[in-house]
């Protein structure tokens, strides 16, 4: 069963994982996808954007795999943690104003290697996967009504993945048998200029 | 002039910048040198904890660098921005019940070349330089009151670094010519493990 | 149709594309799956050894890439050259005596990058995409008559992958529809210490 | 004693090492300058041109260094190797025509790696250094008389270092106490655009 959890505060969160966990019995698969960018330069940021950057692009991940993790754990099956990070968790592109968006990923990239590191160390075989997409329709790219006219028009010239391309990309990882961990795919569209 | 700032509250960094433009005319360099760990599994990590840790380690700097920059600019000087980031930024290292520290670092190494590209974007000459440290003797480290035993072991037969190792590399940076930034300087104790 | 080329001297690879291009017109994906590692220490190495470990595992693929490409191209069709590359060609692991290996993967990185790059700058379609195995059953690891007997004894302690899986990934990477172009793909068993 | 070697054949690199023994005792610091880059696409390049690339640019540093631990080693001093790298052994810049150059010169960041893990295992103190430049004034660029028109032109509207720039990054590192070890020191102009 799918369940789509539109970001949100921690204690939503925890009520729908305790839902699951009493409704469905446990959790196979996490799919961590929430992201936020402010369209400002860096230099002129604001404070309460920047934590809520990192709240949704960071810590919200966090706590969602804390949760998943322990109901995967506590059922003794083999789980799935993903990370849809993104091309800016691997390198800085010099698209104006994403703000601390590339910090928020290459934290995720972080994260995904510090958990697998972990779930070793605990000897778990629950296994991580970061999906880094380059720009992909989506509400926070083409489909925002945020954007301003320039950034809109610097995504209509580019290349652009759509949201199945990135599906399907999550459908091969959780198609590989249980000893096999993709660590990485990254995904761009042919022609991405960065 | 050398003022120090430990870490606090947006106001108080806002009311320091205020005092030192009104007393001293402008600034020139800024070190970001705020970091804490929390020694916790990732996957029994606190909320809380997690989000002061991305707001120490990470928005912090953001705060102080924007103000900085702003005074640097109205002054039209020549500055300087130095990022105190670590190892732990560049690679995710199998010490365990790290957290989120390697997150929080990566971002900073994003942030070091995003900030770096905009201040070329706006025709700055602002330097911006990433210094990453292995371990160091600090209140982090081996003079924290807050560390296991398990780790203080683990620090006690490791190399380590003297706080002068790092400043002496802050020196040099700081004293290269005005066309010459020094994007990363990554400094080990020789026989470091990883 | 499927050939498989042993790697080899750059003449008879040149007869194998013109062989190819006169009896099955043309060439639509390439894979450069050619590695070759000495056991040896980088301080102790033999020259001769490095050099042929840069021709086989970093020059054949540049000339077998130059070949296809320009059959690709002069066919006008939509090519994917794939280079498999390996988790040291991103990270150096602390496996010891494994010479210039990771220095040889680390330049299929940099060439994947470029020439996505340049093919970009032409105009071209043509996919590129590195696939970075952790360690995998085949003649270069287990099945090698030519390890030691202390690397053969690491290897049977640590998980490890089939090179089916290896090919599952390929599979996936050339089934993604034409403006999509998977850049990385990092496979690792489950369990894989570094 | 500063000995300058200029990119030769083994056998005179050897001769030299053989020198230095008989009449200088020892050697304390080598620092590894060789590059060579050949202006051309990937997909149109020389096979020859692509091997003495590696040879000149990796090979040759590789038996450099070799020689000079084989002498530090016996004579037990602390010594250090220095590999002049290029911010291009880090990221692959959209310069055009730069053919195998990033991919070169990743190959030294990992052999960078791999030789300090290397000294590590065998308790050895050598130290071993990655300073890596953006653009310089040097035959290798503005001052080349092999570059094209085009080239020359990108050079000429781009912020350069000084080779002394660089020589200082190195005299920095030298003169750090036994038992610290710089890593990577990058070093860019001021608005070097990628």
């Amino acid at each position: 069963m799918l369940l789509k959890l539109i970001l949100p505060e921690e204690d939503q969160i925890l009520s729908a994982f305790k839902w699951t966990e009493e409704n469905l019995g446990h959790v196979h698969v996490l799919v961590n996808d929430a992201a936020f960018v402010s369209e400002e330069l860096l230099t002129e940021g604001n404070t309460e954007i920047w934590k809520r950057s990192f709240d949704v692009n960071v810590v919200a991940p966090c706590f969602t795999t804390r949760e998943a993790v322990k109901i995967i754990r506590k059922n003794d099956i083999k789980g799935h943690i993903i990370h849809i990070n993104s091309v800016a968790g691997h390198k800085v592109s010099p698209v104006p104003k994403m703000n601390v968006y590339a910090a928020t990923k290459h934290a995720i990239t972080a994260l995904s290697e510090t958990l697998r590191q972990e779930l070793n160390a605990l000897g778990s075989k629950i296994r991580v996967t970061s999906v880094s997409p380059g720009l992909v329709v989506s509400e926070m790219t083409v489909l925002s009504k945020d954007i301003s006219e320039e950034r809109k028009k610097l995504f209509e010239v580019r290349p652009i993945l759509q949201a199945e391309d990135i599906a399907d990309g999550v459908v091969y990882v959780l198609s590989t048998p249980e000893h096999v961990q993709v660590l990485e795919l990254t995904i761009k569209p042919v022609g991405e200029p960065h």
